[in-house]
């Protein structure tokens, strides 16, 4: 793994702009030998929580002292704090804002800073509304090199991070209800039950009207057919077969599902 | 060229969700060396005959020896076979579904192996919904950084492989019969037809009702005017000048298509 | 910054074929160890005006000496010129259409040849089609691995390369008219007015019937409000706060905006 530098980068920017180029230009500037790897740069425009999933979904795939930085950023400009946080896998990069507290939650924070030194930055008079690039991309790029954290600005507690969580799990001896934290490109819900509640159990998923058998993959029903399942990000997800369960079973972000056992 | 390896990417995930960049950690976590290139992950879900025509497409453009990762695979989780071939380009990863063929089928293969060895792989217990992130991302990897192919599994006979093919040309004195095998997002229709067939000779196309003369480039006809023309990629193309042919003249995926010989 | 070569591209392909990824190939096949950055591939397809500003709004951010090729070409085949042009920060390659002339307004150009040595091609006998693929990629390759200009052709006047501008701002003591030169994803009109013009100044923006406060960012009036502000790119921008300018307000492309001074 040596001297290799990874990079992550994720926003609701899209693809149809400079904006994200732009961003690997700022990067390139700093050390062009830097590989930057595109997490997903279509997180719905200003949705947290899609960010917070994308990013606790993603982190564990990635080689140890990777650098995230995500600029899904609605208070760009205002009071909001930039930061940076070192966790044990690597550090985080972007605005104060929750999207970092799904990977928190598992893993704590070892330290966090505010960005408040300039010397890092692309410019010390940074735009009032694209801190990724201004300010997230450089300070990246500097930790990925080796800068220490310490150097980017004020130490801060990590306790007093903003924490986004979702509503916690409600538990019966009959069932869970969890809720819709991801829908991705195929109609796929994921919810926020992990798999490992359901683990040599007999259970069935409710997504309103419908009562959903678990299934061990797509190809175990009729194309059309609806199923929950074992999802690879690790936790329970309703799916359809060669189509979408949200368009199928009118499936909304933080719709309410139910894990019920089965006698 | 010497030491740097470079990995593609072809796949259905699009660029909305994590998996593309959690498929570039997988591969970074195995060698933060590789040069990882997007192919294409918007291949229309499942649709094996789009990445069969995109791998044929771009593989002669790449340099020797690099390593193409396709996971368009709706038998994920079942019986298909996971596998890796050694063709005279490179090597080829992904499902035994026939997603490879368009390329076997003009350079041969020089050997085969079922992915059954987990020592390559993410980890000994994959999802059952995400092999590319688990499996072939990984083994893609190691191959790219010089693992033996006969390390990853069991050979196989290549002659085992599964299939895919469009329907064969059919050809009279007058005409050759062919089809569209891929729509661009231009619009652009092309055909199952060399370009090599019409060499020399006086030809125009029939799509539908469409008589269409050729050209030589977009830009010789009206803009809104429809023609036939040798693509880019070596088959003959329906095209519209500034337009779609796919609306403009109601063309649709395996549309036959006729290639008449002028008098 | 040493020996590291970035490269970028820009073209209205798209993602959704293999175009960007052959363009890659034909890179990595020249130099496998050149760094390749998307600037945007989303350019409304044959789009000159959004290309010319992409590139102009990128390209300040990049190291010195990177490579831009712009592949926005609706002559392709045609008789325009294929050139590479030296200027200050690196070098533009691509087609002679007036893409690179908001960069070289700027900046100037120091020397520019016409692409006319097919000793730097990917073949001798390019296609008529997808010079992106067959020329101005490999050029690229081989201008960011130290390959001199002169090398590529016969060298041209810059004064004789295609230009391409918007209409001039127009003023009077109370105002600026200039218009919209770009709408980014978000709905964001990007207006020719530099920022410049309005430092230290009172003012306000006029969009068709609308009057637009000026504001320092987004979250500074209320979701779905409309304002002025200082765009990231340096000129005066139209934006709605969790919202579409574009689409609250009936903004198009080169729509006329005033900047008008309050007493």
């Amino acid at each position: 793994m040596s001297d290799y530098q990874i990079m992550t980068l994720l926003s609701d920017f899209g693809l149809q702009d400079v904006y994200v180029g732009t961003l690997k230009g700022a990067i390139a500037r700093v050390n062009p030998r830097i590989s930057t790897i595109d997490l997903n740069h279509d997180i719905p425009p200003q949705n947290l929580l899609a960010a917070r999933f994308c990013l606790l979904s993603a982190y564990p795939y990635f080689p140890k002292r990777t650098v995230h930085v995500a600029v899904v950023d609605p208070g760009v400009g205002s009071q909001r704090r930039a930061i940076a946080i070192e966790f044990p896998e690597g550090h985080l990069v972007g605005p104060d804002n929750g999207i970092f507290s799904g990977i928190l939650d598992l893993t704590g924070a070892i330290a966090a800073v505010e960005l408040t030194n300039p010397n890092y930055w692309l410019t010390p008079t940074p735009s009032n509304t694209f801190h990724g690039r201004d300010i997230f991309a450089p300070v990246g790029a500097y930790l990925a090199s080796g800068t220490p954290l310490t150097e980017l600005g004020e130490s801060i507690d990590p306790a007093s991070l903003v924490h986004l969580s979702l509503p916690k799990l409600q538990e019966t001896p009959s069932e869970i209800l969890g809720c819709i934290q991801y829908i991705d490109r195929f109609g796929n819900a994921i919810t926020n039950i992990p798999s490992a509640r359901v683990a040599e159990k007999s259970w069935h998923a409710i997504a309103g009207t419908h009562h959903l058998a678990p299934q061990t993959t797509y190809s175990n029903v009729r194309p059309g057919d609806a199923m929950a399942l074992i999802g690879s990000h690790g936790w329970i997800e309703i799916a359809v077969n060669c189509g979408s369960a949200c368009k199928q079973l009118h499936l909304s972000w933080q719709a309410p599902i139910t894990i019920a056992w089965t006698d």
